[in-house]
């Protein structure tokens, strides 16, 4: 008995790699393949590497066909595009959405509209939608409707930032994220900047001051209890485009006040991710790699988590690297379906990174 | 039931990648791992991304205590190592080694000895190898007790070649072939040349007028009866190192006598691999990557093979394009262990490339 | 005193590169830019690198204008674009026009219609273009009055082929060219398939059976007397995209009948090219990159040839190595400018690659 | 009337390119280039890019030789061999003696030896060393004997920070700096983690919480003026690596507490700048590459800095980008060696980056 499922937006990076992952899940099984400007045409079109779906073509977005054939779609569209359907589809009967758009990612309507003016959604949808972070919200995964797939920066600096929960005796009051990303993080739409003669050996300041992911974290900090509600964390992030085609690496530094030393923050690591299928302290001093780095981690959904302190400047330093098509956006995805249906979480999704 | 297994030389690229695929592997499980310099050390001291596997340690290649615990081992060191080595594992009662290394690929001693002179081997374990391309080989395989996994510039360039053997009418006398590879195909022992700094955007001739590989794509074509055994093509071979991490592109130009269309080509390239789990027909001209190209390839065991004609200069172009650690490595050691047990030959191993 | 000349088509790769060079040029002077889709835009806006021109701005192609203020043009457009600029400034008295455009360089006018049907160009201008080979035509630059600037795949296959009439003994009668070249080779329009995410590590066949530059070598190679007008060689040419931002190498194989040996083939290269510039003879074996690799030669004009022999397969090899955007490019417009004047041909041009 | 200079250290990559720079000097002339390793060899084994010096080989460092032969040195070895060779240097009464490694760079005492416990260097040769920063100390430079060229993460930190000088009302208690470098930074001698293959696509915290180049950013910071001496700045630097050959992109973040506006902060990296050659501001946010990218800057001496503030958080963000081998290195070595003879500091310097 599997469950058939749609994938709308299916001919984009995250897409792609959403129909990849399915084409190898033991319960899910791909019913309804959209996307609006390859219509008709061959899924091999957008995505050659999926040679065993190439009898599969494109369909239109159709709520009702939707519902009529899947149980569950995963939304890789736009923002704007996503807030319009994901309403109609749990209206139609879906037993559950998973949106990877940032539409129903804040709670705050507030927020929510400052942040992303272009999304108009529904209050009732995004009222019931659940923040897909596993490692934060698991238990509320659980049988839940609408699940909204955290963002790829948001990801790696939440999980950057949990450790602080259990650092006693220290009190966060200004973090600073130096978060970089390969081109996958932009999508597949062709742009001058993002051609390779112009993106290879880029260590490009795309977004020096501020990223939108900033109140995603925030928002999972507070909910984590990492940060209290009424005095939240003064949160800066520089986003950076550097030469890799899949990896993230968030980098949050923090001075603090009280001295500590390194192997507190390493057990504060330890400690919030042990039992973790996804998340791994990497503290190690040795070998190939020692450290977090998503070069280790491509094609795994695993996130590496590393704690430093550096004693002279007393200075906090919290690194997450993530393979930010998996772990940041469709393997994250997946592995909230499968909590939601209280199912091993890694199922469809590997642990282990192609390396070299 | 699962077979107990061994990988011998497991620090390298290959030794790792069969590491990983072994993980994922649903009959073997992994008992023995070795690596001569690495010898006590944890396995992620060499491969950081196989983290669930952190707990074991390289040992010493011994072939009693080998024989003890597994029934089966794969080779992957160097032609002189496993030329040593391989009889002393079948001697002791394995079922079966698969050996990675050229020092059983070619059973002719005296073409042998040519190519490679540093690996004295034994007659006796020549004489029972089967050369592991289940595309050629698969019926020789079933319950053989050494298997001699092809190279990667020979799996590549045989299979181009195989085709010609359903074109009517050609007669080939003459191929040339220009080989592309990434730097996994190298190695992992650090060089001055092999370094990120020097290695990055080369195109370098590295073998521009011979390759050892080229006796071995001979003795398939031979094998294959796609040219007679007492007269040869007359074959060359000039390699190339690329900027690519993984991947092999082999390219196949013949001229010949009469004419032919470019319709015959891709038929025969179809009729040649039909059915065949690992091996694509690529010559559709639409979409992005439309043509064969290790790129989209990355991750998976498939080798795409695409046939084309040039009508101007009645020339013949076969290009075949594989991920050099699994089609031309790993994988196809471990497609040829399954073929050899007769289960399923994509047991571990997956048909869909990881693109973007 | 300097001459004042113009670049049309300035916002391209070509443009662009040509713009650096003429920044450095003893005598010319960058007197008009134009680029139709950047007028009125700071040049910056299409080449942040150039920041000593960020003063000037992109101007409209208007040939009364580029004629009142210069003395010399250089045509980086489109071949349609430039098939028809090109004779209103030659009309308006310019001295020279160099156009980088394939819209002159086949002198027969069948051939050139067979391959830009889509340049439709006047006859009268194609009758006084010379083709911008300087190693070839140096003679004929000399106060010519239109330079058919060579492409980059004929220039590097050109140079690699002409040795073969040095070789004595040898008759060519079938040449494969497999050509490989970096993203810059496919111009700065944004592409699908050229964006980082899907070019990065590529080895793609994109031009498998024939290439237009084709004609172009066949041309030069009648003209140089390396092969007979009226026998013309038998010649096919594949082309591969492959990982670098700048690069080409074009690599010639032919079968001979009669046995030569390597040093031979090595003198027969170094003959060709003594006393040349740009172009050096590498044949050695020794130290790091002793083999042509256009990795060596980034930012450079020189063309690196190397003669090679397959003595099992009685092959010859010829391999060539340039930047495209210099010696391939902007490099040997410039070159072909400098012997038009009579000047050092080296004038604003480095003979000495960036490497690492 | 030419200046004969030795180049000690040439087999490496600073080495390699400052051999590529004097060669294009119109003032120095290379007379005497030294490698340990490669004595005797030709200096084409080490850098096949150097072409027109196919004919010089390395010789042994001999002071007598260098002295009798040369009048200005440039030293580009570890610092341990700089330390004893220097002063040997100056005692010979060469003219100035250009240290490029870290053996002179620190002027007090204790911390020097703090951080480079393994340079034994003579105090007397110390004390008369300038800091090699024609931006900070241009005036100092002119007819000294022994300049100590910056490192190259110094460089890029020390010229971000600069501009805080000229921020009124702004105090900075503590920096944190995310540094992120190309693969040149690492060196010439081949290293496990160094190969292409398991280097390509990393972001690789190497050094998370503490870097040697930190001491010299706070001896320049205070020499400046910006910090004052008594209470220098909490420093923390953090450094990755990244896939590129050349570049660096040093990141300053530091939390100010009066709110303070980005035009003041633009302004303030004008005013720092204006009139320096090699030192670009960056803040146009338009066109290709708007922000600072080392990318845009390979083969040229120029740095570019950007200054940010991120309103939300109340953070100032500075950014200088250059290329590690030229503004962070050899590029560097030269400029200062120019304004020491007080030539134009841009003689044998490119200011245009070669990009794409």
């Amino acid at each position: 008995v599997t469950i058939p499922v749609a994938v709308i937006g299916a001919s984009g990076f995250l897409g792609g790699e959403l129909t990849r992952l399915l084409l190898g899940h033991p319960r899910f099984e791909l019913e309804y393949l959209t996307a609006e400007s390859f219509v008709g045409q061959p899924l091999t079109d957008a995505h050659p590497n999926l040679w065993s779906l190439r009898d599969r073509r494109f369909e239109v977005a159709d709520p009702d066909a939707i519902a009529g054939r899947c149980a569950v779609a995963f939304v890789a569209t736009s923002a704007p595009v996503a807030a319009a359907l994901v309403p109609q589809l749990l209206q139609r009967g879906l037993e559950c959405v998973i949106d990877l758009s940032p539409a129903h990612r804040l709670r705050d309507e507030v927020v929510h509209h400052k942040w992303y003016p272009d999304a108009e959604r529904d209050p009732a949808a995004a009222a019931v939608a659940v923040y897909g972070l596993p490692e934060v919200n698991r238990e509320m995964l659980r049988s839940c409707r609408l699940i909204a797939s955290p963002g790829c920066f948001a990801t790696a600096t939440s999980l950057a930032l949990l450790p602080v929960g259990k650092l006693d005796g220290v009190a966060l009051s200004a973090v600073t994220v130096d978060a970089k990303s390969g081109s996958t993080g932009s999508g597949s739409h062709p742009t001058a900047s993002g051609m390779h003669a112009r993106r290879t050996g880029v260590m490009s300041p795309y977004a020096p001051t501020t990223h939108r992911h900033v109140p995603e974290v925030r928002q999972t900090l507070v909910d984590a209890g990492v940060t209290p509600a009424d005095a939240p964390l003064r949160l800066g992030m520089s986003a950076y485009a550097v030469d890799a085609v899949r990896g993230l690496l968030s980098c949050a530094y923090a001075f603090v006040d009280d001295s500590i030393d390194e192997t507190q923050v390493r057990r504060a690591v330890y400690q919030t991710f042990k039992g973790e299928r996804f998340v791994r302290t990497v503290s190690a001093q040795r070998g190939i790699a020692p450290l977090p780095d998503p070069r280790v981690l491509v094609g795994s959904n695993t996130c590496q988590v590393g704690g430093f302190y550096d004693a002279d400047a007393q200075r906090l330093v919290l690194v997450a690297a993530l393979d930010n098509m998996l772990k940041g956006g469709a393997g994250q995805a997946l592995q909230a379906a499968n909590a939601r249906y209280g199912w091993d979480e890694a199922d469809g999704l590997s642990t282990e990174g192609m390396y070299p």
